[in-house]
């Protein structure tokens, strides 16, 4: 194995996960994923396909159908997008990894936008580039962008500046006027956007309604930005493995060899659930978004009411980033927590020193009963 | 998108496809697949799996119970395996990509026997390493292994060995002696042996029956040795994109961080079907591999009895690989026999220049007549 690999953290959310084998008093929320199943229509049109014995290898770039699928819904909530710009990607993860192979080589720079998400800046690492990380600074228990030290960062040697908005996992989420001056700086230095925007649906701000500020609003067609986004969050298909990229149409031939190279092709009744999915997007993502804006306006006021906690309102995304006084050691209490109150959260360290003394709660749940739940064991932890 | 990507060259193989856009009346026998749907027994374990809800993320090293089951199987066949040595993969060809990050980096020495399947060669590139080419050496219509020339072009500055045995496309299958031979080269040099042995068990070999020849019948655990399997060609399940590693045991903590970095897990439904394919495999894989010999016999000797066709018989995997007397290229020859014949094959270039020349066709079929069929289309084009 590679040194650069072993040098890679293990996910120390894993690692809590691990502290709790064998129990099944824990309440987890350290996943980022509903424990709601993946809806029935859209489980019904994968078993349809696989009655009808679509079993064979498939379109690199993903079943034209779907491309198309996607295109009108990418079109439907920002700029109009062309088909030829959607590649059908095996996760959202693997977009990302896609994405990173298209654009970084061996000694390329990258910016990212922490803490984030590990596997953000995992990935450019493993392809031999250097990354630097820029730190949202935390006001109180909130997390916002400093443009300024954006602009320093990135500059004309920046190959590629990676940023997750809605963030996973503060809730920071890009505005409208920053996105702007974010594309506009990296038009000047040419720098590539890697944009994950998986979270875009999962949104509390007011005017935008149900999809968060993105890229695609207003970038050019053939701007330097690759938008990643994966079927899991929005349509409670974590385990489908099933995403997709959003490119300039220059890219379209050059991301069908990086497909060949890296899964082949997505499986094609996984692609029809796909399709199902889009199909009844908007009769079931926005009922999606309401309940789990309710599940995080049962947590986050209990939150909030724990002398010791700090903790702002996520702009998006499935979680709640808090911190708990006099805690320096995320993973250590993360620990205890699970060991001594029951309750599966995932340390903030997990996402980067930055987050280091933060805990990520996961809100998306069937039943906002668990998060009361849980915020009381966490409450009881906090008297002992 | 990077120079590196730009220049790989696209597939030979959808070239020559695409020419076929449109046309119903094209024998195809291009691609690497059957033409036969994934057993129902194999289906059905999936859609259970759908049905009981399933649809969650999952280990990235894959379900404990297939990590166990493919252990099982591979010791069958093999050396004892341990379960720990198993990483599940999205694939086949993702096992490759994961196995050449494991081990390749930019600069680094790789050295590929060819005429191979493009993907294998592709991916180190994307890497940054540098690759080396090994031609096998055809004599008539087979093709043998030049040990000394291997052993020249390994040297310990070499740090990855890819191996295709069986091998596609030329049939090429290594003896015991060559796979000793090979890998005691290999420990002097200090050089890993990726192996991708997914057609192990469509031999026709005599004395090995059922499987073909390979390192893990006598490597020893902590060999650096990676072997790379796939569920596609012995279960029929190519759609599926479902695979495994076989590696030494201390590189189980790297391969589960290098799966999270790529596509986190494979589907577990995906997963439960290759369990089901597993329990039943010595009741389907055998039969599956005597009906293919049924179809290379009924394709050989029509492709022999041709005057101007170079040709022998395969030891395993599922192509006939043969060149034609006067026709250099094999692209150009590939796209008239579409056009002109109504006859889809691949051509040898895809594979490589040693390739060129050859034309690959894929036997894989439900019905022996196809093959027939094909085989005097292509008859009255030489008589043409």
């Amino acid at each position: 194995m590679r040194q650069i690999i072993e040098d890679l953290p293990g996910s120390k959310i894993r690692e809590v996960a691990n502290a709790a084998l064998g129990r099944s008093d824990v309440l987890a929320f350290w996943f980022g994923e509903s424990d709601e199943t993946t809806p029935d229509f859209i489980r019904e049109a994968a078993v349809r396909s696989l009655a009808e014995g679509e079993t064979f290898y498939s379109h690199n770039l993903g079943l034209p159908e779907l491309r198309e699928a996607i295109a009108r819904y990418t079109s439907s909530l920002h700029r109009p997008v062309s088909a030829a710009r959607i590649a059908v990607t095996s996760s959202g993860v693997n977009a990302l990894m896609l994405a990173m192979q298209a654009l970084v080589g061996p000694g390329d720079e990258v910016v990212a936008v922490v803490p984030v998400w590990p596997n953000l800046t995992a990935q450019p690492a493993i392809l031999g580039a250097r990354v630097t990380r820029l730190a949202l600074r935390a006001e109180g228990g909130a997390w916002r962008l400093d443009l300024d030290a954006l602009r320093k960062a990135v500059t004309p040697q920046t190959r590629v500046l990676i940023v997750n908005s809605p963030n996973n996992p503060t809730g920071w989420t890009f505005t409208r006027a920053e996105h702007e001056a974010v594309l506009t700086h990296c038009r000047t230095t040419g720098t590539w956007i890697v944009a994950d925007e998986v979270y875009e649906r999962i949104y509390f701000g007011g005017a935008q309604g149900i999809c968060a500020p993105s890229f695609l609003d207003f970038a050019e067609p053939d701007d330097r930005l690759l938008v990643v986004h994966s079927f899991s969050k929005s349509f409670l298909m974590t385990g489908w493995r099933l995403g997709w990229i959003v490119s300039p149409r220059a890219l379209e031939a050059g991301f069908a060899k990086l497909i060949e190279f890296n899964t082949s092709c997505a499986p094609v009744f996984v692609q029809r659930a796909g399709i199902a999915a889009m199909a009844r997007s908007e009769a079931f993502v926005p009922g999606l978004a309401q309940r789990l804006r309710l599940c995080r306006d049962a947590l986050l006021p209990r939150l909030a009411a724990l002398p010791s906690v700090t903790v702002a309102e996520p702009d998006g995304g499935l979680y709640v980033f808090f911190r708990v006084q006099g805690q320096a050691d995320s993973l250590a209490l993360a620990k205890r927590l699970v060991a001594e109150a029951g309750l599966g959260l995932a340390p903030g360290a997990a996402f980067g020193s930055e987050g280091e003394g933060w805990l990520r709660w996961c809100f998306a749940s069937r039943d906002p009963e668990r998060l009361v739940e849980g915020a009381e064991r966490l409450a009881a932890f906090l008297r002992l």
